[in-house]
């Protein structure tokens, strides 16, 4: 099954908007797991199962995994995720961009060796970068366009011919580069007016939102910016709020019930401003 | 010593310009290497010691070594480099670029865990976006600008207030970005006219120059555009040319005499056009 038609399905079956990123910091790790060689694996397997029915998607940040020489336990978990999860896509977070014959040592990378569903990408270098991924028909390809970071207005809100840079990418992205209906973007909760403008120039492509939770996006403005009109098309990230959510001492709670809690409660949130 | 230094160092001292990048694709190596599993490792290191003396850096692109599951053979090499050839610096090309918490994670990838002088980064993502690697205060910072492949007039020619964007991004880095002098920028040799123009706007900060030999950038004119005033400030890239030239069977040439040999004819190219 397709990127897109996976993410279809599961956005029904599991009435979740949620993407949960998993971004293994070890330092903020229980102190049960500190100092075990596969201390990211355990952890991250936890998290998925204790957060599956309640998500959309998983994303892997692979930057906290090639700092820590953990490449072999993000295979790993990837292919848990295939094996007990088929139906929930995985998003690889690895922002690449690079001239064609490296992007597909990239694409490689990402759909051979970590068998993900899907993989972002960076526009700056323009659609020959992009186009070697999409070579893989039945993968996505997750375009930054609007990022939820200060500095994203450094290049992104640059104007060109009155609109800003972002905008540019949006239609690029919708008009071109999406010939075969892999396509998504990356748009950051953090500007919900700047998420609802690149709605309309995208129609019902998908939308990887990251932003709520730790970076402080607000949910009912997203969700009502982003979503298409069946209340969809959007994966809405949390990591760190939901990996290292507060453990409630009263009740005996651990690491994977807290986890659990946060995810279901953001879930929650969300669907409150879904449309029907 | 910083990269800057290293670099300025080299530049003088081998008298040369040349780049030779690492990007080992095992399907074009030697047949004796062919199915050895430290192929890649064995590859690198004659290559390395072909032509050490012939370059100002050595540039390995990680995408072809992740793509192939081999992050320890780069380990090694990077580590090859700094304990046989401390004063050549490594310029790792990941082209990264994300939020800061995760540019921090990257960072560590490219100088802790390789140990690389200097690293390629993308600047979509903004200031906040290559800060992180700025922490490092003794390595580079090479940040895209304009990239030699077709696609990159994509993104990069757009107009912002009368002047393409590459231009913008080569001006924020030049009068903002870079803070403690360690920014370099990428600028591709299949557009001179551009490169002087980058020139232009930044003074005397490094360049690392792709595009010459199997992209088929003109070496007179990219020397031209792009020198400083003594006949230096570019590192110059070849890598397919270099490790994949053609050995001349009449004298029973191996791969590694014949990655020499064309190292010291592209060397020497760059040297005829330099200003004394």
């Amino acid at each position: 099954m397709t990127f897109i038609n996976k993410l279809n399905a599961v956005w029904k079956a599991h009435s979740s908007l949620l993407c949960v990123g998993l971004d293994p910091d070890i330092a903020k790790f229980p102190a049960h797991l500190q100092g075990k060689p596969d201390a990211i694996l355990t952890f991250c397997k936890a998290i998925i199962d204790a957060t599956a029915d309640t998500a959309c998607a998983f994303k892997p940040q692979i930057a906290y995994f090639a700092a820590l020489r953990a490449e072999d336990q993000l295979e790993e978990i990837c292919a848990y995720l295939r094996q007990k999860y088929p139906h929930i896509p995985i998003v690889l977070d690895a922002k690449r961009g690079d001239i064609g014959a490296t992007a597909e040592q990239y694409a490689r990378e990402a759909f051979e060796r970590y068998n993900a569903d899907a993989v972002t990408v960076n526009p700056y270098m323009g659609f020959d970068s992009v186009a070697p991924y999409l070579e893989w028909k039945d993968r996505g390809v997750i375009i930054l366009c609007r990022t939820s970071n200060p500095g994203g207005s450094d290049l992104q809100f640059l104007q060109v011919d009155g609109k800003p840079l972002y905008q540019h990418v949006a239609q690029l992205v919708a008009e071109k580069w999406n010939t075969n209906g892999q396509c998504a973007l990356v748009v950051g909760a953090t500007f919900p007016d700047e998420l609802a403008q690149v709605r309309k120039i995208v129609g019902d492509m998908p939308l990887l939102v990251p932003g709520i939770g730790a970076q402080g996006g607000d949910i009912q403005a997203t969700v009502k910016a982003g979503q298409t009109a069946n209340g969809t098309g959007m994966m809405i990230n949390s990591s760190r709020a939901i990996l290292y959510a507060k453990t409630d001492e009263k009740t005996g709670e651990d690491f994977t019930q807290a986890a659990r809690r946060v995810a279901l409660e953001t879930r929650d949130a969300i669907n409150r401003f879904r449309a029907a």
